[in-house]
């Protein structure tokens, strides 16, 4: 596939970051054009599948690809649609019942664990719903929506690109499940991934430069200025945090520096880990992160684009929280908080967000600037950190609890962000299959410390005395 | 669909009762035509089964339709074609691990409750693996097959119908699931199934008839004698059990008695039932048969016709062995041995088989003969049992053990029946998702007593005193 | 402790089996007599043991040893004072509710898995309320109780009797899990035990001796007649069982056995196993029988005496049902059914019991009268079977199902035996920890195949051709 | 049991607290007697305990008595003797595998969750086992320890400390589950507790007080400066939070509170709930904080006295992190986080300790100064907070992370709070059930959010804007 997401769409989305506020295009696309984007990539996205592929459900945390894209639509029919317009009649009466993933509000909803079972409505008739809302959601759009509905629209255009990654996350794990190793899309690995050349196991450049924060109160979050374009309700208020002193690695955590964990026996270990850490890692069995394998001819990988030998070199994904804090332990390290991450990011050119179907994996970093003679950033002085953005989420120290000074949406919507905020860690950055202008260094991303599927990986930070 | 299964092939099948000898054809279809015959009749039941329909799995008890299409194919590939064909290569490396279902002596499998996460490869591709099986089978029966390898064509050919009913019942689970209550096909309810008439609850027709048998020692299984056609190794040997004097209901348990259970507190009276029966009952929260539901029109049913009213006088269906158990108990009565209901079937003329596309569920019996002069059997004294075959299967009080002087068959088909022979009851007599000529008076099924989604009821018993 | 239960008490209780009715004493103790001498040895087993060791309850299946005094005390209570007694007032309100087992008649109950938490009443409270109990039991003997009365005082024996084996299978079970490897009681080990001096492995005398028995048709179970003394509901009613020629193993399954079955891989070879019994293997993690451990030193055993090495000629014990039917496999034999067993067993002296409080471990068959001139029995030809009885329970190949004609006494008694008769296997001859006086030819114990806990073996048996 | 645990030590024990350094005592007890006065608590709270009591486990998180009387004595075994005395031999080989707790350095440990199992050593030999360490500790302080093993007395003293609360705890939960309703201790109710006279249900004092706390900078955590006494690693480093306004209630939830949100459909209306914590509702069945029961006669508590009617003004106690959120949520309010509570604290004369073994449950607040005139602290402009300690630990929002610069002690001891910091959320200020002297202002206790069983409840907090 020659045309990529970032190609098209990278260059005509608004970028939220207000650091880089210069790059934001003058002319917005409007919201209609916005939201037909965003609908027509999930097709796009879906577009390789079979039904088959669109049907299944790997474990309780995936969700069938025919599921988001009904969903999505969903989401749309009953906050926008059955809302603010009068007449509308929703497109199935049980298709609420199916498609409702958590609003208790909305009404009792199809178990979680059992979306796989949902054979009917068809990919095809999923197809046709989606269809049936789009043009509801024109037409309304076109008669003018109250400004409410309008940034319900919003929402769902957001909602919709984080169900995006979702559906790439989760259609990965269920072919990963197949002994045939089958392919989402028949990437090329080689060249759109192997920029440095094939670099074997320890000669991944050795251990990564670091970027120094001096100490003092920064500010974090999203200002309420609606001139900074979309952000979550769990971005606000922006406020003052106090930082230590500290330093980021310039780049991810890698490959090289994960396989020499394991060779110090870091999964055997329990000294190096958490207490839950070390208690998940022994009824599980890990050994090694998620979609590696490891037979006679060495360390391979299982992507989007089937399996493929590891290189040392990239950045290492699919870690849960767990073992990202037990290799920073080991590394003599530790994972940087998510306001040490966004003071960081704040100073750095911050990319929107990628997704380009011929990657569909984190790539190495790209080589130093032999002489960088000046840093791009107040806080930091050499010569920034890479990949930042577009890569991996980047796990933080942080559990996901609010702001101080948070306030949750009204109704149902409320719902959205609020009330997991228990029992999760905050990523930062945004991965390789985050859609184009979905991120902001504002962006919280969360999830349980055990989840590996996302696409997580993480930066290593150390106190600076 | 107007061409049922029953009306195609049912004449043409043999019979391996040698009570109802004179009704087999004088020509035996030959093996090819038989396993032509049933290899089709597999793709016949898939076909109004959309690829996502054919790719779930909604327990772990539950095979996805595409899978059982694959392994029964896999079944002949194996067992015979790479078994006998000298130069045979499967026609995929990794099918095996994917197809295998139990036998442990052929190598690894896929897990089986993760069986709906295998997408690829997908209803057509199994489609296609079937008619390269298919093609490669003709072609070596054609050219010669030794004995043992047509003993395994025939094996599979029964194995392939197990498959079938199989089939039937995993996909009405699956269906089942879904808030839809969507149809495998859309059945003709009343004219097929109400034979007399819409009979309200507690006037179908009372207490059953009581068919008596004396005491004495009788013989069950089949003989040796290879005339009486292909059975599983299960049923011999051919032995002699002495039984008490005992009578059988006359037809089945139904609709109306179970109503009445219900209606006595039965899911709620622990002195009715085993003591594993009630832990099954407190922890699964049963309270009525699989499949029925209460809601302000009264009773209905899910069928595999969608959902419809429950009729008073229908066998009842999807009962587990310890709800069997515990209403023939309230009823003052008991299960029959398998010992009692083959002597019983014995003296029947036993219907071979049935499997009616337009039916799909069981039905009322037939009317008594008014005058009923003469029973039919030795045993028995009065117009007989009605209902022993094509309705539902019947549990038996009987636990599944070998027959004394039981011999597995060498190899890994070997581990076909015995070495599931604990923990499981028999059941008797085939249901109406038998296929054609599949059963026998001497067919010994099984299940664990908690399983519910076979086309399992039962017949009642009592001592003759 | 030089007084065992044996030389205390063999000669004065009854024996049930009518086929050594000569060594019944003529004089029969009363009924008074034979409740004071159980109660007294139930308070004599649980002697050894600290209050500490009295309260704890290692698994589900095991009960505390408090509890088991409290629970029989309950029994009586129950059953006889505060059904026959007029004025009779329960010891403690809230006794029931916490000693109930499982008579759902009765009332509700304390959760089977948390006995372990019943710290209050402690084991000398409990010793009150035997006293109390007991007390007004001999009271309203002497007062005179009605006949269903007195049977039930009779019942009360007998269930106690069997608690007094469940409280040495549960400690047993108790005292194992604790790195000390504590002791019940001091067992002398060597002299007891150790007949003919240690044997190593692979010199344990060589494969068992045959014992053949010719086809027929033969009688098992208890008659109603009065004279035979008491027996359990489960045990009637005699009825006729063909069976076809068989050979039993003159001596019981030893350990010399199963270490040739777990040097030849038995515990990693599925097509061994019934497939249930593959999956607990492969759950559970058996390597070994239960209390098998091996270290550097070689094999040894816990016992109720502590860790000792094994000897290669004693029975095995703690088997489960799918380890004996397993080694049963592999040895070219099966596992005998209850009517080969009894039918065997009726044709040789049957000891009625035993429980040497200075043994507790089975021991090693008594070497064979090297000129065995003349069989016992009609059925065998040879020597006889050696440890029918009081070394360990043999599993046979029948699950426990009630007797054709089978009637569950009324009321909440009958929920005694009927309400397990599923998922279960029989065991038959009794072991080193039951009483003396409690087994016969005919009774039947039984547990589910997973079990391990009880004093269980088996004995091979094989077809005769 | 008149002399109480305040009575006795509480003038003589350190506050830790720098804001209320006046009130400590010049002459600190040595580290000797601390030790020995701690090690006496011990026993003296063991003491109402039979073995059976002090053997049970209810649950995993739960452990018997006698284990904590081990475990603490295990631990200066361990650390101190078996490190810093050369000759030392420890008391019994194999009790470093039955009473290590998690150290995963010092060795494999019995499984926790089988603690119950473990009835020896005995009561009694673990009061012989905490002599013989008792003397070899004396002996040793005597000939002088190095000052790292002083350190270790020191927080062995402190450890001693925490499992003296949760020996209250864990008998609680053990007591609780026996439908006797045992006593602890036999508690006088009501002149101990019923400061006000009983108080029905809606007349409990109507809505707290609040306490305003303004916007700033604020310093948590514990200095480095020797002079402040032992502190836990996790009170560490003393750093700088911002904190927005903010107002605190000024009494602890009391029962009133709970019974109206129960009354207005709380444990039913998911809105209210966390994610996580809607799901724990579900699955446990809550409808009613732990130990609460309701009867005929109304709402009853069990306590470490037995089961007592609840008033309506006494502070609610044994919540999870879960409900007390939702509870706040409900109430239009939020729990604090540990800043603000912590600040609030720093501003108050902090009780530094409680256990009055004639309460053992939390008492309602003392009534107002009714003409307050001056607020204690600068931070506050009311009457102040009262009920800060010694009543229930208080649930905050903040999860239990490390402090900015925080570092794990080397070796084994490092285990001790370090690896716990994920899925847990922090309490602040000590429980009635707390021993003397053990809590600071800047003391830091967790739990995972769905705990209930210890002396856990909360007070609500507000922005102010």
């Amino acid at each position: 596939m020659t045309i990529t997401a970032r190609d098209t769409t990278a260059t005509t989305l608004p970028s939220a970051d207000p650091t880089t506020a210069t790059e934001v295009p003058v002319d917005l696309p409007s919201l209609g054009t916005r939201l037909e984007a965003t609908r027509r990539l999930t097709e796009q996205l879906a577009e390789p599948l079979s039904p088959e592929d669109q049907t299944a459900q790997s474990m309780a945390d995936v969700s069938p690809t025919k599921w988001h894209r009904a969903h999505t639509t969903w989401f749309f029919e009953t906050f926008v649609l059955a809302t603010f317009v009068a007449d509308y009649v929703p497109h199935h009466p049980e298709f609420g019942y199916l498609f409702n993933s958590y609003y208790e509000q909305v009404g009792p909803r199809h178990p979680r664990a059992a979306r796989g079972v949902i054979t009917r409505p068809g990919a095809a008739e999923v197809g046709a719903y989606r269809r049936h809302v789009d043009a509801a959601l024109a037409e309304a759009i076109d008669d003018g929506l109250p400004p409410r509905a309008l940034e319900l629209v919003e929402l769902g255009i957001h909602h919709e690109q984080q169900h995006q990654e979702l559906l790439l996350m989760d259609i990965k794990h269920v072919l990963s499940c197949n002994a045939l190793d089958p392919c989402y899309l028949a990437l090329d690995h080689s060249p759109a991934v192997d920029i440095n050349g094939s670099v074997p196991a320890g000669q991944a450049g050795g251990s990564p430069g670091w970027e120094p924060f001096a100490e003092g109160l920064v500010e974090i979050g999203q200002p309420t200025d609606p001139a900074t374009g979309f952000c979550f309700d769990n971005e606000r208020p922006r406020h003052p945090v106090h930082l230590r002193a500290y330093e980021l690695a310039d780049r991810l955590l890698n490959v090289d520096e994960v396989l020499a964990f394991i060779d110090d026996g870091g999964y055997h270990r329990p000294e190096l880990w958490l207490s839950d850490g070390w208690a998940t890692v022994c009824t599980e069995g890990w050994q090694h992160p998620l979609y590696w394998q490891h037979d006679d001819n060495g360390w391979a990988v299982f992507t989007l684009g089937g399996r493929r030998p590891l290189r040392a070199d990239e950045p290492v994904v699919h870690l849960s929280y767990y073992e990202a804090d037990a290799i920073a332990r080991w590394a003599g390290a530790r994972l940087p908080t998510e306001a040490e991450w966004e003071h960081a990011a704040a100073a750095e050119s911050f990319d929107t967000g990628l997704l380009d179907l011929e990657v569909l994996h984190p790539r190495p970093p790209t080589p130093r600037r032999t002489n960088g003679a000046a840093g791009s950033g107040a806080a930091g002085s050499g010569d920034g950190c890479r990949q930042l953005s577009g890569e991996v989420w980047e796990w933080t120290a942080s559990p996901y609890v609010s702001y101080p000074g948070f306030e949750v949406a009204p109704g149902a919507v409320g719902e959205y962000n609020g009330k997991f905020m228990v029992n999760q860690h905050v990523l930062r950055g945004g991965s390789c299959v985050t859609p184009p202008g979905h991120v902001r260094a504002t962006y919280r991303n969360f999830f349980p410390p055990s989840a590996r599927w996302a696409f997580s990986g993480c930066r290593l930070a150390r106190d600076l005395r």
